[in-house]
This record gives C-alpha cells, sequence and structure tokens, in this order.
C-alpha cells in the first residue's frame, strides 16, 4: 500500500498482470526497453520546447542521461537471455493518457498537464516494477526492479515539483488529481497484458 | 592536415571561421548543445527504425549515451559561464546532407546513407572541434574540445564500420567518396557564420 500512498495512484495493478507478465520475460523486456526509450525522448522534447526554463533543462538532462542508461541495462538484460530488441509497439496507455494534455491556451498550462502525464507514467511504472520484483523468480532481474523501482518513484516526484516550480501549485494539486482519476479510469478498462509493463 | 587523412574530408574549413565563432562562444556552446542533442536523437531513431540489428542497436545505444553527456557537459559549461540554453535553430548544413539519403529502393541503402550521412556529420563536427581545441584562448574549453575531437573521430569510424557491417564494403566505400564530394560542395557553398558549429 505504502507505493499507493506516495504516488498517489487511485488504483492498484490487476494482480493477474504480474503472474502473466513473469511467465513472459522477453516479451516484458522488450516493451521495458521501448518504455524507457520513450521517457528518454520525451524529456529530449521537452528541452526542445522549453529551452529557456534553466531548471527543467537541468533536471530532464540528468532525467534522460538515467533514462538512457536504463534503456541500455534492459538491453544488457535482453542479451545476456539470447533474446532480440523487438519492434516498438504502440502504447495504449500512454496514446490515451496524452489525449488528456490540453493544447492551446496559456503555454503554462500545457507544460503542466505534459509534466503531470509524465509524472503518472513514472508512478505507473514504478508500481508495475515493484510487482515485478516481489513477484518475479528471476532473482538477478527481481534486483534489477527494485532499483528500476526506487528511480521511477524520484522522477515522479521530480515531474511533480517541475509542474508546481512553473505553474501554480494549487492548481497543479487539482489537476493531479483529475489526472490521477482519468489514469485509474485508463489503466481499468485497458486489457491485462502478459507483453506490456502498461 | 592529419585528421584530413582519417576523416577523408575533402575540404578544410575556412580559417576564418574560428577567429570568429571563438569570438562568440555562447552562441557556439548553444548550438554545440543543440547539435548534441540531434546526434543523440539520430541515434535513437536508428534504433527504432532497425532493432533487429543487433550490432548497430548495440553500438547505437553507447553513441546515445555518450551523445548526451555531451549536451550535459556543454549546459554545464553554459551554466557555468551564465548563458541559457538558446532555442534551437534550423541547421541547414545537416538538412543539406540529410537530402541526399535516398529513400525507397533496398532498406539496405538507405540505412548505409542514414549511416555515411552520419558519419560525415561526425567527421566534420571533430575537424571544427580540432580548431576549437587549437584556436581558442579560454584554456578549460580547449580542453574540453581536445576531448570531443577524439570522441567524435571515433564515432565517424563507428558509422563506417556499421554501414560495412550492413552493406557491401566497397559500395560504402564508393558511396563515402560521393557524399564525401558533396559535403565539401555543402560547406563551400554555406556562409562563414560565428554562431554556428558547422
Amino acid at each position: 500500500m505504502k507505493e499507493k500512498t506516495i504516488l498517489k495512484l487511485k488504483l492498484n495493478t490487476d494482480p493477474r498482470w504480474v503472474n502473466i507478465a513473469g511467465k513472459n520475460i522477453e516479451d516484458i523486456l522488450v516493451d521495458h526497453a521501448w518504455c524507457e526509450q520513450k521517457a528518454a525522448s520525451t524529456g529530449i522534447s521537452m528541452i526542445i520546447h522549453y529551452p529557456e526554463k534553466t531548471r527543467l533543462v537541468d533536471e530532464l538532462t540528468d532525467l534522460v542521461a538515467e533514462e538512457w542508461s536504463h534503456f541500455e541495462r534492459v538491453l544488457l538484460e535482453l542479451r545476456k537471455r539470447g533474446f532480440q530488441l523487438g519492434r516498438p509497439r504502440r502504447d495504449d496507455y500512454v496514446v490515451q493518457l496524452l489525449a488528456h494534455v490540453r493544447k492551446g491556451g496559456a503555454r503554462e498550462r500545457q507544460l503542466m498537464d505534459q509534466l503531470l502525464v509524465s509524472a503518472l507514467i513514472e508512478a505507473r511504472s514504478c508500481e508495475r516494477f515493484k510487482l515485478l520484483w516481489q513477484h518475479i523468480a528471476d532473482e538477478e532481474l527481481s534486483k534489477f526492479y527494485y532499483e528500476l523501482m526506487v528511480s521511477e518513484a524520484a522522477h515522479f516526484v521530480s515531474y511533480v515539483d517541475l509542474a508546481k516550480e512553473y505553474c501554480d501549485p494549487v492548481v497543479v494539486e487539482e489537476r493531479l488529481q483529475e489526472l490521477l482519476k482519468i489514469e485509474g479510469e485508463i489503466v481499468t478498462n485497458l486489457p491485462v497484458r502478459d507483453d506490456r509493463i502498461h
């Protein structure tokens, strides 16, 4: 329950997920690699769009390096097991969440939504990594997911803090609550799959 | 002359460039930061497009980490001097080179062109970093450019080797010669600017 409190997620992952995902490590690792790539690319994209925001640029520069080092490590886990990096797949979870980034209007509102959606993706990844850490049989991989869980929790906090740096913290908190509700609904409505992190 | 031999560039940079660029360190660092970002993003993009090519994925994964660590370091040099990361600019040199990547036809031909164009961008960056290393007054920055020159030379070699791994080495060598000629012409026709690496 602790991570639910820290991360504020409205809904725990369906317990069936980790049982089926844990049996399909190849697809989970491939999907995970692409999640790290998307996280790195999203950070780069925000730096390109907001180069004048010093704190955002500095923190996301570190975050991109960290996400890319995770990509490297997931790739290593694939290689150790003789697996290929499969093709990237459409990530319905992320696509549906991104649809709630409000475009147009004040530039700060869009930035707030982008930062909060990124925060929620990190939070959900963290929750799933916790399940992998606790339940998968492969001890080495279990330790790996423990480390990544800790790292993603820190990224959740960074993204929310950045939103509060550039936008009214009261508005950020309200919007975070709205998006947490939306995120819970998206997760409820998506099928439980053995080949996806989300 | 040595780097001309290693890198095979057909044309040395106009000697006026380093004199004017060395006096406009702020713009040069900003442009340089975005060059590193583009190099990292190009590597990521190739990994997304060719995930089945093990050697390409593994080598470009390392290369992306290195390019991003350069972005971090350029950002640090900007911050030390109290400069902002300015907005990204259109890079006419890169745009003109990329126009020579032949699309359609065999997938391997496009891959070869992409790898060779990336190799040439690394080679030209290496040549310019050498000039910065040798000529700029700021000692710390001069050392920084020495390191980066070495790194970019290695990237040039990696890109050409990857092209030879996936395509007929004789064809690669012929195409490299063609592209070197084209690159020289592009450089000749671009204005000498104090706010661009290329």
